[in-house]
């Protein structure tokens, strides 16, 4: 493998860095040594990853010498410090944290939609968008070259593994002790008894409930992660007049986050035509068959690459409008696969001779 | 109790009629008898309601002799069969199916918000809206009042005993056999396979998974729950010309439907001048301040009779346009509540001298 480019996987332990293991396992190899990294706390532990045993190590600058790509699947503060350091290392940062999405200088990249972006990177960081906006642009992205898009109203079911290995602990935690007691959920049985109040990282029990809540409050009442979905769309799109309205919410799910869209057009659009499109885009499959039961679902998007699209209709009130139903993996197109193909592009411009 | 109408509860064993009987227990009285109805099945079963042991009895010709008032929460077809039967026995029908709900000669009552409609019932039967409807219409109509609606972008998380008590026993019979094994839900572990093939009165697990499908299909890969959102609240309103799209999907949460809603107004719109309408209306409960861990939440909800109403917010790129989230007890103002609100309007016009 010599002359293929280092990798370096930051965060190699969590929920996305664990998929992020895995999936280099799969995919075709482009990388020359891989190197393991994350908080002391992991240091030592053995990860299996491309049939290899690997090392975590603890992420220092050291570590961090003789790197050409770093992947950083880490919180936003540490990858907001870490980040610059591995770039005056040498080496390019892709980032899946929402540390950098919206600064100027670091393009917000999805492959399928804007590559061309990668060369743009005067900090020499890249961003990975957030899970939920990756699930639905993907789809939104062929809609609006075709028929330009002018508005989007979104409402998300994410589940609980986007708040990381933490959230999805502890659905199982509760899960395991709603389970068997026909009363809860019903007004004779008491949720938050049941559950007690170990909520994990959620403001509210996940199990037999959702919560109209993800990430910190924003300015007019707006979550953080509703914000993300409209900035970061704007930015991908390279639309930033595009009405976006969003609510996000979590759901008793483990992985796949789910998007209701409806997307309103400069052109009239019908659901034939619409798709045809998004079954010629890349990294969409259309799952449209209701009465055969046929729609996009998490517990069927689970581990596979695509977003899932179904329920394509066109608004029965309004000639320019599409109703949709997308789902995708979190930890995969959210996170791990997108961030594997940004690498990926950036190993082909790096392979030394 | 000499003088005071005599009530019928047709469907009393099932989820709704369950909680009519509770209800009954609970509010002021204003009935003489009760009578209890239901199929064969129940017959000869006791339920205790108003303090009084009451043994159910077959829905038959004769039982509803003598009856001022059936409340009709029987499935669309026996419904559709048996309230002209009650009606031409003598009775006014108050009817929670959707078998009549769009009959322009049946009456679609709130009686928040549109309580002259009861006067006018040629057919001598009103209709209750449907309980994703519900939920959301009693927030939506003062906010009309006010500013002037034009347009409706709804998402629903819909609990599983909309179903009727089928729903709930599928859920609460899928989450035993997943809890406890922490891999399902995520790549490696199948849900499908854990549930296998019982899967109640929907077309995929519920367990760990959202179903963006409820109800049939109808016109434009719409399903019908789609459309009666959309038709119930045009006729509830009295705004033929309003624009709705809904996209509704069920969720693993056993009661209380949750619906995100993107309304489009006449005139700007700011979320403190809608807090303080919402505040005001009868039937709404303001549940307002993400920062403290406060929206409506259907583990709070449930058992409640206002719709909790909450993450009020004015959309960001358009003054016009109000984002928030409403929960309410599907089986309570969904169902039950709102068909004895009616009754008992329909009572003080009976009640014999
Ligand atoms: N989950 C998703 O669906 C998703 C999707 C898109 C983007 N993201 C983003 O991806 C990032 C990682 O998310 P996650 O869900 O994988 O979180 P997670 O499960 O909590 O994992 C966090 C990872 O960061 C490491 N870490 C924490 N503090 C560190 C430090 N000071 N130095 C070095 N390593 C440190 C942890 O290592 P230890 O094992 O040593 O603690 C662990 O490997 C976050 O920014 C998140 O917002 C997540
Ligand atoms: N669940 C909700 O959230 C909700 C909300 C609004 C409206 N609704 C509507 O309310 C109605 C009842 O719903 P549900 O959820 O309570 O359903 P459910 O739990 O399935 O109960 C159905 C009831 O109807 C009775 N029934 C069925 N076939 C009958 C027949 N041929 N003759 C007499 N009684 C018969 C059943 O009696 P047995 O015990 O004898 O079978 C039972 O009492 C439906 O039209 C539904 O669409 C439901």
């Amino acid at each position: 493998m010599a002359g293929l480019p280092t990798l370096a996987v930051v965060g190699a332990t969590g929920a996305v860095g664990t998929v992020m293991c895995e999936l280099l396992t799969g995919r075709r190899n482009v990388w020359g040594e891989i190197r393991l990294l994350a908080s002391e706390r992991s240091a030592g532990r053995k990860v299996r990853c491309r049939g290899e045993e690997l090392t975590v190590q603890v992420l220092t600058e050291e570590a961090l010498d003789g790197v050409d790509v770093a992947m950083f699947d880490v919180p936003d503060e540490v990858a907001a410090h870490w980040a610059p350091i591995a770039v005056s290392r040498g080496a390019i940062v892709v980032d899946n944290s929402g540390a950098f999405r919206m600064d100027p200088d670091v393009p917000l990249v999805v492959p399928e939609i804007n590559p061309e972006q990668l060369r743009n990177r005067p900090r020499g960081i890249v961003a990975n968008a957030n899970c939920t906006t990756l699930a639905m642009i993907v789809a939104v992205a062929p809609l609006h070259r075709q028929y330009g898009l002018r508005e989007l109203v979104l409402a998300s079911y994410q589940a609980v593994s986007g708040a990381g290995q933490g959230g999805a602990d502890a659905l199982h935690d509760q899960l395991a002790k709603v389970a068997g007691d026909r009363l809860l959920g019903s007004r004779t049985g008491d949720v938050r008894q049941a559950v007690g109040d170990d909520l994990g990282p959620f403001p509210a029990p996940l199990a037999l409930n959702v919560v109209p809540w993800a990430g910190s409050l924003a300015d007019g009442g707006w979550s953080s992660e509703e914000m993300k979905m409209r900035n970061e769309s704007r930015k991908i799109l390279g639309l930033p007049d595009l009405k976006v309205s969003a609510t996000c919410v979590r759901v008793p799910v483990v992985t796949g986050h789910s998007v209701a869209v409806h997307a309103v057009f400069a052109t009239e659009i019908d659901a034939d035509g619409a798709r045809g499109v998004l079954r010629n885009a890349p990294g969409v499959i259309v799952v449209d068959d209701p009465a055969a039961g046929e729609f996009p679902m998490p517990i069927d998007a689970v581990g596979t690459d695509p977003s899932w699209v179904g329920r394509i209709r066109r608004a029965v009130d309004d000639p320019r409008a599409l109703d949709f139903f997308v789902t995708g993996d979190n930890l995969r197109k959210g996170a791990a696969l997108n961030t594997a193909q940004i690498a990926e592009l950036l190993a082909k411009t790096l392979t030394h001779p």
